[in-house]
């Protein structure tokens, strides 16, 4: 269908999310969506945009509903909260073709539906440029925000790294997707935490969380704050077999594509090494990769390591 | 100063959001903001773009600021209840100027402090054109949604309307702004009627509640809802001066141009007539523009009013 007007946009978001949510008095399309909470929520919101953070050549509208909302609930699960509703700000080109709307709601409700999240509302424009902004909000819960760190905390992933970068010079070089299934679908329908976030929640001794979206060489600094840095410990061993194919291929160093590819939203996080084996005992998917040092900067595998990575001010 | 990273866009925000609202637990560039509510928020988030909803011929970085707020601002007063704090979505060409970012801060910051809103985060991304979206919350107090008035009911304002359209179409033709300083002043920096809002809230027989952001003759049916219609009277006494004035020098019925006119933001309610006195006793600035009727439709003066007016869809 085309996407003329408010009431288009209300229509396909009635067809995509018939249910409404349990206790929600209002209908769609007022002002504002009254979201029930307790407390407090957490509140996020990102910008999803063509050209920058995908490319129409090789995400197919399905993709692009699926991954604008992906790296949202990612921000959520960053903090350890429970993902609960967001709100959808599309603005695209008049010549939108009419069959992407309804693929492009089919894999933002596919998405949506597996985490249970209500979609609130929203506002459209035309634009010269496809894009789509989401807000999203969810209840805290443990609330691990990124700066508790302390030196001699050990770092630790949840989830890939360099498997997003890897599956974006795939799609990018036209190379066989079929020699990188795993990557291709890491960059295109970033896998999510959610579940492992909230146990690591629950689980005693974590100092700090974030989720891994510009690459751990942008965003280890970010986790670390200022006065105290990271020691990193990378191997072979901790990559996935297609980052290391690939990297064998272009004859790259694959922990340096690791280190600095983003887009996986694997989590990161420290935990006060006391707690290790309790942290083992309920997120077996932990691993360790390093701790947190004294001496300022990041160090890999014991060289300093440029903060160089992945940022979408800077390139795509 | 370039906005080229999330570390540049935390540092504008320090210095024009200087104040951390009390009690809020995290810093700034974590992956969620952390906002505290008791029951219920409410929730909105609009879009505000180039070449759609301004134009950088007679917009001022600073008016970009003050009005991507002021939009979002008016969807929180539609609902009756206390604006409290914003995300902030800003994407852009590379070569924006350096000077732009400062006066745009600034002109968000004067009406963020004006209603004593908090900037909790947001994202950026380089585009092909400049473009805002923010997400803003409020406390509900009322909450006086828009589909609640009853045939019978009266219809109110509270602001001017055509006035807004009166500034666009004298910045468009590049005509004097001198001689419609309150039109031009109404289309760069809408005014709000935040407070005028809270007391509606606060008076007895309101039984819906919008803002007047697409015309009057959008948003009328949407306050309406279906199976019922909207008798509208609308006079020239109705209307500001500088409305007359402009529409008298186009040969155009002014009464037609405020009925189409979008973005004054003023209020529409709908009341019933049992508590007409008590309402203009809490909020003198009411106006009785028409009642609720139970046939479908709008008619303005005695005739119907087709519903065609401003939409950002279809052209700006």
């Amino acid at each position: 269908m085309k996407l003329e007007s408010e009431e288009n946009f209300l229509e396909l978001v009635d067809r995509y999310f018939p249910e409404r949510r349990r206790g929600e008095p209002w209908g769609r399309g007022d002002d504002c969506a009254l979201v029930p909470c307790s407390n407090s929520l957490c509140l996020s919101t990102d910008l999803f945009l063509e050209g920058v953070h995908f490319s129409l050549a090789y995400f197919s509208p399905y993709d692009i509903g699926y991954k604008s909302l992906a790296v949202n609930i990612s921000d959520i699960a960053a903090m350890a909260a429970t993902p609960e509703g967001f709100l959808l700000n599309l603005f695209f080109p008049p010549d939108t073709p009419e069959g992407f709307w309804p693929e492009y709601f089919r894999g933002l409700a596919d998405l949506a539906g597996e985490h249970e999240l209500y979609l609130a509302g929203g506002d459209l424009s035309r634009s010269g440029q496809l894009g789509i902004g989401i807000t999203i909000w969810g209840s805290p819960g443990a609330c691990i925000s990124r700066g508790g760190g302390r030196p001699g905390d050990l770092l630790f992933l949840v989830g890939e790294i360099g498997l997003s970068a890897t599956g974006l010079e795939v799609l990018r070089r036209g190379e066989k997707t079929a020699d990188f299934p795993d990557s291709v679908a890491a960059h295109l329908r970033p896998r999510l935490y959610v579940h492992q976030a909230q146990r690591l929640g629950s689980s005693p001794g974590i100092t700090a969380l974030m989720d891994v979206s510009d690459g751990l060489a942008m965003d280890l600094p970010r986790l670390v704050g200022p006065g105290t840095g990271a020691d990193l410990r990378l191997g072979e061993e901790d990559l996935h077999p297609e980052v290391l194919a690939h990297a064998r291929q272009q004859g790259a160093s694959a922990v340096e594509l690791a280190f600095r590819g983003g887009e996986d939203y694997a989590l990161l996080g420290a935990v006060d090494p006391f707690f290790l084996q309790e942290l083992r005992d309920i997120v077996p998917e932990v691993r360790i990769v390093g701790e947190i040092v004294h001496e300022e900067g990041v160090r890999l595998n014991g060289d300093p390591a440029g903060i160089q990575g992945f940022d979408h001010m800077r390139g795509g």
